[in-house]
């Protein structure tokens, strides 16, 4: 089928240098941020509009051509690894702001904008995009299509929250627009919903909507230190009641593995455990309130520190070590990065588990994330095993730790998505007829399979 | 089919008194809260456990008998009207509070729970459900079933942003369950936000699991008049930046329409327009810090008045007045209920052209609603008309206005739905290829099409 597959692309896009054939493909164009699987393409597209988007998807419809859509790749999960040929389209050239509306509190922007690219935009217009993944380089299309979380979500949510609306392209070429720029929504099912999380296998997003917030006046946040990971937890549920905008977990040997990775040093050392504290607010009383509330809360808990960070430079420095800490991880060992999510009460039993599994299997684990939302990310190290060993390993320690969160009430994943590192603990641990409904659903989007198969709830391909 | 119906249904409920026979129904169990259209049905069941909703669904789904399921029954657009005959599945007596969960900030519900009651529970326990639709004797199964909105999403986000999980049968009379008490999901499609706004057409709701938030410490209002409409509305949007928990607004015609209902006075008189503020905060000072705000803000805009509500009863009295207006209404002529949405920047160019509109035709209208989410409630009256005449103007002036609203970006329903009342507009102004694939959602999860069949986005019965 894909013999005239070039040529036949090439008439559908402006620019022949937008068209790249198989055996000229980088392999980062086949992969996720972490490189582990390497799929295969007969042509690389970087289209740059809709209109683009839609001719290539009705080509490809009319010849039963698979479509993997990636961004900025920055993935942990090989959602946009091509696992069966055909297309990748990477949107990073359709990655315009097309619109900030002050009147309405909306953006409109393409899929390929980065993250950071974004927030920097409407900051400048006052306003705030409050979704806050770690990787400021991924993109916004990508952070749609996994319903990306982030450090923030404690007090503003998660992707899902943001999105208005969407434009996408169907697997048989055509245009539909869902949602819009109004706050409510009460007409019909919604497709909307449908499409933010699902990676890629319903349709391909070429504009979102997006709610902004106005910008908040005032910000400041405190590391509170503790002598084991376990008392840091504990202080979590009561630190919530001091209404934060984020509360992360760092251990303190992922702290150093962070200081080492960027040449930063963190404000305190010494101490196994750190909560990072932030705090937004509309005057500074209002936040010198909330800072006082949450050291009294943390003293009663047993910290034994509570630093409040008052420069800028600090601040920045503290969330540069903690949205490095996946890279930092991997830049020691090949690793395995889980983002599981307990019921916020469950965080603790959570831990202890992965402990007492790190002592039995020789494993070792590093933990950090999302306390406040009992979103864990737990990364485990292959260190010194071989391929063999280290499979093996994995396969063991993982099953264990997913059969343990399942029966907490958790979730197999809180942010990053299924992809295919994560997808056969997923689809064990979800009931049949929940994945026979999400099979059908796809059916109805695309009949013929082929928008990024064999991925999340899908049969699994590799 | 019918003949063995009733001997069926009663050999599955445990109590005869729950099963009642197609003579024997009230009127208000085939109908909504307006009582326009009344269905038809062979019986009308109350179950009290999923159990029983699951065996009764898996004989409704052998003998392909429609199912239409309702609790309160307080919508206003035909949504609970059975127009195929079969089973009424009314879950009001499936209505217990199952838990309250103070460590994740959750509650379990049944469906039948109404509003008021689980508000108040929950607050009993320092908590806070924030969606808040005026009808507080409406049932949570329904607000869910709807994507209901209320005065306070303004703030708070509405049903849809508090529902975390959800039970739900089948219409093959299967359990499944969507979604838990963990805050983030990034685990395959979102089936749950699917259910949500169907309004019982893809699944019966058995249970919800309901984030909550800390009950605010601090809570004050305010009234702000305006010698127009138009002022009024257009001082909303800044004054949506001293993040009110509620911004409504009510015209002077439909304040003395709610007074009249309920016996109560409003705080202020005189004035065409009057805004209703409401401000949730953490302690007395940040209230106050809002309301100057609010003040500085609201005189800027050229209001008339400026008062502020000390008294927790004054409070409610206004609130009270707000929330029975579509009663208030109601009482003096039959009416058209529209729940409109616009972008919240083109909120007076929808009331310019309804005025306009209402002048033309000699329709009156009254206007009130959610101003800090572009959701208008403008009801139509009928007064003297005769019921050809009343027809035919109505369907005049809707379309007219829904064809105004569609040119702004709006849509059909904010927080109604669209039942069978708005269903020939809704069809009309979205994509058919969008309706298409609603439909065909439709006939994955209920192939037989028994689950209140005719509704919504489905194909128009009446």
């Amino acid at each position: 089928m894909e013999t005239g597959l070039i040529p036949a692309v090439r008439r559908l896009i402006s620019d022949d240098d937008r068209v790249i054939s198989a055996t000229m493909i980088e392999k980062k164009y086949l992969s996720d941020a972490l490189g582990r699987v390497i799929g295969r393409a007969e042509a690389l597209v970087f289209p740059v509009s809709t209109a683009e988007v839609s001719a290539l998807m009705t080509y490809a419809c009319r010849h039963s051509i698979p479509v993997t859509a990636r961004s900025a790749g920055t993935n942990l999960t090989g959602s946009t690894v091509p696992l069966t040929g055909g297309l990748v389209l990477d949107f990073s050239r359709m990655n315009r702001l097309l619109e900030i509306d002050t009147e309405t509190f909306t953006a409109t922007v393409e899929p390929g904008i980065l993250l950071a690219d974004f927030q920097h935009a409407v900051e400048a217009h006052g306003l705030f995009y409050p979704p806050d993944p770690g990787e400021k380089a991924s993109a916004i299309g990508g952070n749609i299509a996994t319903n990306a979380g982030g450090m923030r979500a404690v007090k503003y949510g998660v992707t899902r929250d943001y999105v208005r609306g969407l434009e996408i392209v169907k697997a048989d070429g055509s245009v539909l627009n869902l949602g819009g720029k109004t706050v409510k929504d009460a007409c019909g099912l919604s497709l909307k919903n449908l499409i933010i999380g699902s990676e890629g296998t319903l349709a391909l997003i070429t504009k979102g909507i997006l709610k902004l917030l106005p910008l908040p006046r005032e910000s400041k946040g405190a590391v509170v230190a503790f002598s084991s990971l376990e008392a840091g937890i504990t202080a979590v549920n009561p630190l919530l009641m001091s209404a934060p905008a984020a509360i992360e977990f760092l251990e303190q040997k992922v702290v150093a593995l962070g200081e080492a990775y960027t040449g930063l040093s963190f404000p305190l050392s010494g101490w196994a455990t750190y909560l990072v504290l932030m705090y937004h607010g509309e005057s500074k009383n209002e936040i010198q309130e909330r800072l006082q509330l949450a050291e009294s809360i943390a003293n009663d808990a047993g910290a034994k520190d509570f630093f409040v960070i008052d420069e800028v430079e600090s601040f920045n420095r503290i969330w540069q070590i903690r949205g490095c800490l996946v890279k930092a991880v991997e830049a020691v060992s090949e690793q395995e990065p889980m983002d599981i999510v307990v019921p916020i009460n469950r965080i603790s039993d959570f831990i202890a588990i992965a402990h007492q599994l790190e002592a039995d299997s020789g494993l070792r684990m590093v933990s950090f994330g999302h306390a406040g939302n009992g979103n864990v990310h737990l990364c485990l190290m292959r260190e010194g095993r071989s391929a063999e060993v280290w499979e093996q390993d994995l396969k063991t320690v993982m099953a264990a730790l997913y059969r343990a969160i399942i029966g907490m009430g958790g979730l197999v994943s809180g942010e990053h998505g299924i992809g295919i590192a994560k997808q056969p603990y997923y689809l064990e641990n979800t009931a049949p007829e929940t994945i026979a409904l999400m099979r059908q659903i796809k059916a109805v989007f695309d009949p013929q399979n082929l928008l990024n198969p064999g991925k999340s709830y899908q049969k699994i391909l590799v």
